[in-house]
């Protein structure tokens, strides 16, 4: 039987300001990525988001970003693979303090933003960042784009990743996204639900006239799109529906 | 045989900007108290003051702070006990995470500055640091001011505390400290001495006229005065010489 | 003929963060308080809010805050008369610099939260902030809370003053302001207006049974509470109906 | 009889950290890039800077840089042109207020570390940094690298720009400075005035075996390596020896 992880942002609040909608998202996916005080999330917002995913059974993995909360560090900042480890050793272990004084474990790390970017095409950041989450602890799963420099670091140096695919996004023949703008959203579960299907099967994603390789072990639903609970939901139940065993990858 | 510890604040750079004494210091306490990033330190720095405290053998403890990078941590900020316990739960857990990493063990947690005088006080506030403290785990030794709200507090939670002294500062009847300017600073090593050897054999220290008692277990060297590495050498040499055992709590 | 001045806070958003209704409040106000930079509202925020003040002819105001934006400026930090100073300058400056830049006037300075209840209440921090005021632009009003050491502190420096009263919240007999928990927020236009007039006309407020003696020359509209809009714009009609003529203070 | 201008960026301080030798370096310079509160500098510092500047008769400047004060500025992040634009308006309004306050005049703008080299090379980000430069006050001098895209964006938009040079650096055959690691500093100020000499007689620099056109109208002096005061004074000595007139660029 096929499975397969959700994995969403979550816990991007901070301060006096809310982001997201992460009590929908809990609802349906099975890994929680949540941000770690330097591009979102302060202190409060994890502590929070921490009890409110442990209360949904929902796995947990911290979701270290770039030190820009003005950007939501989605920015690219020129930083050094040292600058790469530390930041993620940092951020890694405040949330780890939260789950652990809430009776939880953590799952996993995911870069965010434009960490996660660098990480996929940069090899000695990724390296870098494997080695912050190994030395943190061996037992994390290390999330990162299929076919990126992230996963392969993480497989080099010991760690289980998870390869992360798209059900909600257009894919070039080159295997990077189509950009939003411009009609690169899909927003039919329907076809969402295609997509997925054939990339868990067959290992490919059909961009343009051609079949790109991917390998599907987690999907990331992006929730700050409008609709993004909904569309979760319903690739969920299809998935279901088709016999794929939707949850967490820490799950046996 | 009597014993005490000797402590003080370190990794107190952040970027650019250097500040304090590190290395001299590391030379003559027993116990390093290691900004975790909101008043001071960032991440590259106490990844490098957690290495270089393993290498000197002196135990590590984490030093959180108010969030408050221009203000150095020592301006009051009215927070409520649920953001004290997020804050200090955040900070020891990132500097966990890097002691950890570099194979060491956690000794203790003071609170910094302004957090540390407000915990002192405040009864609320100091359960909330306790709190915090154990559920990051319960080992953790509490730092806290002799006689003051957050030992007491760590002692209700059950957790091993250490009652802080001061060698270098003149104490009031009231047993407050004698400000800074206006002579409250003792700059001679035989004085300070003296002061520590009787708090640590009688339990006291002399306030003006008045015997003020106080729990002498760790004594605070403040590294940012010229001259605190030489008073605290100075002072550790008088201890041993006067059979007083100079080494950290965790020390057995 | 009567006149008030109608401000809101508006330009609260932060990067990726979103806050407050300021498109249907910039239609009823006749005064913004625009945040800049150290609570709230950044570089790319700022310039938005001052070309939508602008563009529907609404007067500006700099909104200065305590730096923290994690606790929005609303959190009371012990600063200095020269932080506070300091501060103030630095914020003024910043907006100003928006506001001429797009070819507009700067009319009056608001503190933000704590700063603002702070400065009621302290002389020092008050006359800080006026010279601040007045050493940036002796043409700025100044904006306090009515009968505060904010307003006394302007007027000894020879700054125009606001004194600012509130139309949605109950007052108590020593003049301070119900907490809005409680009961202490006022929902009906009608009963906001009454308030509103009484204080105008007769230069006093109901507090439960006394009167408490006030100056209304601004009234200030929370933008954060549901219903905001609705209740400055029936507050607004009714004032305009019973001949009060609603402007900025800078209009003659 | 030939002139030129001595820059150096000061008031980089931060809170409780100092930097830099401002005082022994406002003894020699003529013009003063002062931080602004992103990468350096808090509202204390700027204050005291501004003020101190003005006593010394050094013309002032801001010195605006990206929002990164773990990396001081000197990390490129990727922004857009109109982030640049924001940033810059930002950062000199806020100076020009302590100018102002001081009863002094703002001279000059020059961008600081990663933003000063991205404006170098990238038209767009230089042609917004200009205009903000220019809305703020047209009367603004714009500091850039001699022979880049900010000074060429300068004066497309009518600005008065400056060219700077380096005294201290080697130059590469290309244009650009040599890496200081690797032999890339001048320490002998006769060697650093025989090089600022040959820029400002002939327009050239020599790089290795070939003549580097530039254009000499300031010079910067690197306040942060060791003996930057000393060879500053050497420097200044000597050219004015050489009948070269040494002074601020809005001198007559």
């Amino acid at each position: 039987m096929q499975r397969i992880d959700l994995n969403s942002d979550i816990g991007e609040s901070f301060g006096a300001w809310k982001l997201g909608n992460d009590d929908a998202l809990l609802r349906v996916i099975t890994s929680a990525n949540i941000a770690c005080g330097l591009h979102a999330g302060d202190p409060g917002v994890m502590r929070r988001t921490v009890d409110t995913a442990l209360a949904h059974g929902v796995a947990i993995g911290a979701h270290p970003g770039l030190p820009d909360l003005a950007g939501f560090g989605r920015r690219r900042i020129v930083i050094t693979p040292q600058d790469a480890y530390d930041l993620v050793v940092y951020q890694v272990g405040a949330l780890w303090a939260f789950v652990h004084a809430a009776g939880g474990r953590m799952q996993h790390v995911k870069p965010h933003g434009a960490l996660y970017n660098m990480a996929a095409e940069d090899a000695e950041l990724a390296d870098a960042i494997a080695r912050a989450v190994r030395d943190v602890s061996p037992e994390l799963i290390l999330y990162g784009l299929s076919g990126s420099e992230l996963t392969a670091a993480g497989k080099r140096i010991g760690l289980r990743t998870a390869s992360e695919v798209f059900a909600d996004r257009i894919y070039l023949p080159n295997g990077a996204l189509a950009p939003r703008s411009g009609g690169g959203i899909i927003h039919d579960p329907e076809q969402a639900t295609r997509q997925v299907l054939r990339m868990l099967r067959d290992g490919v994603v059909v961009a343009e006239d051609r079949h790109v390789p991917v390998m599907a072990e987690t999907v990331c639903i992006h929730g700050d799109t409008p609709g993004a609970a909904e569309l979760a939901r319903g690739l969920r139940e299809r998935l279901e529906r088709e016999q794929v065993r939707v949850c967490a990858l820490s799950i046996e």
